[in-house]
């Protein structure tokens, strides 16, 4: 497919942690493509690590972005199931490899060539750019659909941080039986939600954190059930073996021995961070309760859907603070700085200015 | 119970990494016990580890060894199941609350307050004594009996490294279904018998280790059909993705990252070593492959028992080098050494010496 479109975005050049207007080609509508206008996309921690080139797989110019909604514009021959002018959204996901045991049972995600949205490569050899960007070419396949009662700009980062809490608990059994006891470390842009999804599916929901500051927005805005300042020990052995599940957000190094503490024998961590540092792993409270820690990166297109129709279901969205395109430096240095309750969306259509 | 009958035994008395000749205290035969002449006891790495005061949880005098093989020669009013002259051993466990979940769900070894054969507390509060003595006295509900085609020195340490093994391989399936893919990490006193489990219930079964000199020992004489050089990348990266279950039996600091990449997504691997500084923890293999990692510690009795059951069936035991009481130290220091194929096995009733 010829690369003939030209698209205005922005894009990091350098590991200074910026970004600016950037115009670059897009491929032509294939037959299994869809067309988006981008109305709003989700500033995620991974484009914060992407931009700044902290894993060191940054291919320059990035156009970050993998929180995408808008509306589609136009669609390939062969694609069935989207009309133009459906309010759309796109994620992390831009190709895998459609053949391996994980694609065909629709575990994609985990397919070994999975590529991502942006500064991955498609299936022509071409870079993925993001939703950094005024419109998107994009495989069907990768593409869900946002149930008409969700605010775009809120729904965006459902995404990926939504997906990212949300397929862990769907795996957890979170979503048949009500009344399990969840832990949630963390409370941003991924952590809120999972509280979201935990309070909507009738757990207890235990917000862990280190900032008392959190405890206030966690019970009364949220309406978190419990409060555990990870630093105080007597609050954590007081609910030593009482979770069944800990969904772990947080992406800064952090001691995970004794959060793990707080899961009854056989419970599971799942980690869903991303930190630059290996995390450390004492074997006590591992073997001692056997208990279980495990990753989870996003999820398929098929729970994807699940969840927004889910979330169209419950009326549940994001809470996210909208900027201009103007303002994208500043909120990914807020995000740096865990400035945001708790996610930032930029207001791509509102203009495409610098 | 009163603690009256006097045993004699090896202790250590101070981090020096020594054991001497021991005599002390245990307590009447009570209505649920049944006393054992202790005729082998295996030696474990923990036993090191205690000796030497590693894990800064010893208490002096200690008297090490929870792998005891010997003959039943009184048995509590309350006893059924036991009679006298009967072969059986003890593990690691002492006593548990008998009342919690764990304890009436048949998983009493992840019991919150068990309590093990050695450096623990029994019921009655006093100190429990190991192994490395002429007799026990052991709650029944805590002791296995051993099939009678199995030679009781070759069998000992079945009661420690043998479950520790079996059980996460029971929990994974590997008792119901053939062909899957396991790799055993380290080939010790445990990686050995989770081999000869391996090929026993018909999987394929690779060893992952840091000794090129293992190849032959672990394919010629257990019979593995692959072994991989941890350190060699290019093996390494050949069997990325391939397997289902990894046993980790390794207590020395290593990475376990590159290993975690063997496994197929949503694969475990499983960690029964406990090594003295925390394992460092990437998120990349756990993230991008979903993959597990879990603990585990030994099994419960009814597993045990089943482990036991099974290796009478298969005529499965540990190749051990069995040493006179004359010889634990040496024992102790060639463990710690790593030079013993694969599990020292103490020959108490050979003699109390000196």
């Amino acid at each position: 497919m010829a690369h003939t479109r030209t698209a205005s975005g922005w894009a990091a050049h350098d590991p200074s942690g910026v970004v600016a207007p950037y115009t670059f080609k897009r491929r032509e509508n294939g037959p299994t493509d869809v067309t988006i206008k981008i109305l709003y996309c989700g500033i995620c921690h991974t484009d914060v690590h992407h931009v700044k080139n902290d894993w060191g797989s940054t291919m320059y110019p990035v156009v970050p972005g993998h929180e995408i909604v808008g509306i589609v514009t136009e669609i390939g021959g062969g694609v069935a199931g989207f009309e133009v002018g459906e309010r759309v959204g796109v994620g992390c996901l831009a190709a895998t490899c459609l053949d391996c045991e994980m694609c065909r049972d629709g575990q994609e995600n985990y397919c070994d060539k999975v590529q991502f949205v942006y500064n991955g490569f498609f299936w022509d050899g071409t870079v993925t750019y993001g939703g950094y960007s005024d419109f998107i070419v994009a495989d069907h396949r990768y593409v869900v659909r946002i149930p008409e009662n969700l605010p775009l700009d809120a729904a965006a980062p459902l995404l990926c941080a939504g997906i990212t809490v949300f397929a862990p608990m769907k795996d957890h059994g979170l979503l048949e039986t009500p009344g399990m006891r969840l832990g949630v470390v963390g409370l941003g842009g991924l952590g809120h939600v999972a509280v979201k999804f935990g309070k909507s599916l009738g757990h207890h929901v235990a917000v862990i954190s280190t900032s008392p500051s959190k405890e206030a927005e966690a019970k009364q805005k949220l309406g978190a059930d419990d409060f555990i300042l990870s630093s105080d020990p007597k609050q954590m052995m007081a609910r030593a073996r009482s979770m069944d599940l800990i969904v772990n957000t947080v992406s800064a190094n952090h001691f995970i021995g004794p959060i793990m503490e707080l899961l009854k024998p056989k419970g599971t961590m799942v980690l869903v961070g991303a930190p630059q540092k290996p995390l450390e792993l004492p074997w006590q409270p591992l073997i001692f309760g056997k208990r279980v820690i495990k990753g989870s990166m996003i999820g398929s297109i098929k729970e994807t859907q699940e969840m927004m129709d889910f979330c169209g279901k419950h009326n549940l969205t994001c809470d996210v603070e909208v900027v201009s395109t103007r303002r994208i430096n500043e909120a990914l240095q807020r995000l740096a700085d865990n400035d945001v309750k708790y996610r930032f969306v930029i207001d791509i259509a509102g203009g495409i200015e610098s």
